[in-house]
């Protein structure tokens, strides 16, 4: 499927509300439990989105249009929203990725990104080059691979539970 | 996390409100593309959830509610939905599968499931003794095991699109 920018926007605009009718209202049990050492909860990958929505799309998106590969972009802490998250409930954190989201859409729309645009590169501090249109797809692709990672710290919670059926359910394994 | 009645219904209750936050309205592309050769589209998913409906979860608490382990359930068809499914929209199987969702909990209901019911025992045709809850506790993991399967679905028709991003998405090589 080639990227398009209106097939992109048209998942990045419903991330936040599938987030919360996913886990809105939830027993805490659902939210702050994770896979095991080392992994992350649901409420954990929220502050991550949050996280990214203030440090990482826009801003890299900026970078490149106004430096293009001349400057890197800033480094993204994978780990920040240990600190962000602190203290806050789910429900703080879904309203917050929910306003951020749209204020991000609404710099992306405010940047009239045309098909040459897209293809403007810029450079990734590991990886190098990058276009645009890599960095919005990437958009896309972490926030469906982070409700996948959601829903699986949640299947785990029931890995003993489900019994023998564990067998058929590849997910409490992966 | 111990198996909680209450636990398994409040996932149960939303899964198809946060199929249909995914998946309503968005372009057919991502609604009809698939993983590769033998694998499912969301679109396929959403059949087999409403299949499962049908013949799978509440017929099969029945049969350990009425004939414990002396009826095996009846095998379940796991690719029943590509006929179920042939010409019906999207729009259609979302509710269809919020309509029959919402009729199954309300037979959980009517079923007064008590701790003692949860231990009772049915006979799995292929895994053999299975209890009540390991039922229900599959039920939820089934539901979050097809979320996942939808979301990483549609992450893979980006897998080019990323770029060098790719070595960052451990969900488009799963």
């Amino acid at each position: 499927m080639e990227f398009q920018l209106d097939h992109a926007k048209d998942i990045l605009r419903r991330t936040p509300a599938t987030l919360k009718q996913l886990l809105h209202g939830l027993p805490d049990e659902w939210i702050v439990s994770n896979e095991g050492p080392d992994t992350w909860s649901p409420f954990d990958v929220l502050g991550h989105l949050i996280h990214g929505e203030e440090t990482d799309w826009i801003p890299r998106a900026k970078t490149i249009l106004e430096d293009g590969e001349s400057r890197s972009f800033t480094p993204f802490d994978r780990f920040a929203m240990f600190e962000i998250s602190k203290g806050r409930s789910l429900h703080e954190l879904l309203t917050t990725f929910e306003q951020l989201r749209v204020e991000s859409l609404q710099q992306l729309e405010e940047m009239n990104v045309t098909p040459e645009l897209l293809a403007k590169r810029g450079m990734h501090p590991e990886l190098g080059a990058v276009t645009l249109a890599e960095l919005l797809a990437t958009w896309v692709v972490h926030d469906l691979s982070h409700v996948a990672q959601i829903v699986r710290a949640m299947s785990k919670q029931y890995r003993q539970e489900v019994g023998p059926w564990q067998a058929y359910l590849p997910i409490l394994s992966k």
